[in-house]
């Protein structure tokens, strides 16, 4: 079968997330062909070809309604910040072309209901960057509740670092700190981890949540130098906190915290069952990003690792998810429509923070 | 000085909380006598001066209200299970003795307040047995936090196992199954725990909870033989779950499952601030019960362990609120008044399971 044709949307010859997870999983795999990208110019965009050596033709596009009509794409990759993901998302869809979309889908539930909408009504394939779902020891964990290795499940707790929001910010994530560009702590590191959790253990029935911003003015650092270029306002939370009762009537307590963690214990995450329970823990609360460990204990037991593959690097989840989207099939990967129920949860979140109520986003 | 002298209720010859906490601490100390007991018959008081071969002239007595008129009782303690916690603390502050109550104060609000209100009237000293507060890593993560060695407190989570409500529920604690006695996971091991992270990190502003009753019919087992004896209905949590805002702007979780922890991580709590964290663990959420460590990790360090005296055994911290006691002065113990205050916090918990809104307390 001839590889399906990527157009890749935010590859940077400085190095940025596609280029340490898209471009080696894609690279790597048969079953795909990077044939175009698109910067925000064509001189950038031939830098990235020159600089990572792709192999092939690639197109070198400027804007995105030339990458879409480019009739040697099959799939278009929107791998840029969250507030651009509407704006590049929506032509790939008119052009009928199938799409990967970075997580978050959009900058709010609008968008992300008009684009998983346009996706149905234009009848392409989607898929979105929850590859947290590919984390190996996510996806063991999900087999052993689902075999009833653990027994009914009684409750789960997850607490975790989100790393961004810390006490400064680099200039590059900026835009984070505005809440409406949708890039929050509570939006990507919560998600990720909550995303892992709901595709473990099933959806909430109802949450509550609490959120805290620290922080209204952060300073805005230079990454290599670590000097403070300036300080600017910030409207987003650096700590959230969710807790309820899932659909299986568990309960479940999600915590992240923003910043580094303080030990090397940034994630610990356990499933407690009337058999047994799971332990996954990490450097930080990144599954999605970050290799884990993950460990059984049957009661009265002791802990006993469970071995699995690692995710040694960022290509490791990504790469397994474009694997799953080749293979084709429902259901075999995140699709815009699990991307909407998380987006209508971060809508429940912001709610039930702000009203101090409980609420439901199924 | 001469000894204080107490009244005991509740020291059984079968062993008990009394007989492993405060027989020991008040033998030791110089400042206490032990001039009473009561228990149900005069025969089992004696049995129990016989059994612990107590010191001095003991006054046996099998009613309360013949050991509230002793005259050779200071102190009145009533540590006996939660649901007679009212019907004997009454009498004794009515005849004008001070008086010991282990928590929770009573089996619900309306007598917690009664009998606050009637110690006030009456003028007499009062304690409540809320030792997690004599804890030696609850004192010093207190003190550091007052120092301002964390900086600003940013949140905290703390993540325990109750011990009771486990699988199976022992004979002696079948009370705890029925919510109108007082006694369950939420209000004794979770307030426990909860009473030392207010008294680390003051009050709750409002908070939001989720709570869980996963086993309806509870087994009942012989403690010696683990032979199931019955099964009965259970009205109480095996999993509470609490979130909220505290005073100083921190958002504060707490999580207590029932049950023994499958490791022996059984009591995580975490602090953070904005220079640093402290991290005390222990085996189960029982910090009034247990030793635990504590930790300090300064922002970007290396966790340090913070050196302590170790509450090895269930005197120590009851030997040391017995101490504050005797050295008079009011703060230095939890008194009445504080345990009203959880009890409102209790009420709080149960209002916002139920309606799932957000609640206040104080």
């Amino acid at each position: 079968m001839a590889p399906i044709k990527i157009g890749l949307i935010g590859l940077s010859a400085e190095g940025s997330w596609a280029s340490g997870s898209h471009l080696p999983a894609l690279l790597k795999s048969p079953h795909y062909q990077i044939t175009a990208l698109q910067n925000r110019t064509e001189a950038s965009a031939k830098k990235a070809v020159e600089k990572y050596d792709l192999p092939g033709q690639v197109a070198c596009h400027s804007d995105v309604d030339s990458l879409v009509r480019d009739p040697n794409v099959d799939v278009v990759v929107v791998s840029v910040k969250t507030p651009e993901h509407y704006r590049l998302t929506k032509p790939a869809l008119e052009a009928k072309k199938d799409v990967f979309v970075e997580w978050p889908l959009g900058a709010n539930l609008k968008q992300a209901e008009e684009l998983t909408a346009l996706a149905k009504a234009q009848g392409v394939r989607n898929m979105i960057g929850l590859q947290g779902r590919q984390n190996p020891s996510v996806l063991k964990a999900k087999e052993m509740v689902a075999a009833g290795k653990l027994g009914d499940i009684l409750g789960t707790t997850m607490f975790a670092y989100g790393v961004i929001m810390g006490p400064v910010t680099p200039v590059a994530l900026e835009y984070e700190l505005t809440f409406e560009n949708g890039a929050t702590l509570a939006t990507i590191p919560t998600m990720h981890g909550t995303d892992a959790l709901c595709f473990v253990l099933g959806e909430f029935k109802h949450l509550q949540a609490t959120l805290a911003n620290h922080q209204p003015k952060m300073p805005i650092v230079d990454p290599t130098s670590g000097k403070v270029l300036r300080t600017v306002d910030n409207d987003t939370a650096d700590q959230v906190s969710i807790t309820g009762t899932l659909l299986n009537g568990a309960v479940a307590t999600i915590v992240y915290q923003g910043g580094q963690p303080p030990t090397e214990k940034g994630l610990y995450w356990e499933i407690r069952g009337t058999k047994g329970s799971l332990i996954i823990e990490g450097p930080n609360g990144l599954l999605e990003m970050f290799p884990t460990t993950l460990k059984f204990v049957e009661h009265g037991g002791q802990p006993e690792e469970i071995e699995t593959e690692i995710a040694a690097d960022w290509a490791y989840n990504v790469g397994k998810a474009w694997d799953a989207f080749a293979s084709g099939g429902p259901g075999s990967v995140p699709t815009f429509e699990d991307a909407l129920v998380r987006h209508r949860m971060i809508d429940a979140i912001h709610r039930s923070h702000e009203r101090g109520t409980r609420e439901a986003y199924l």
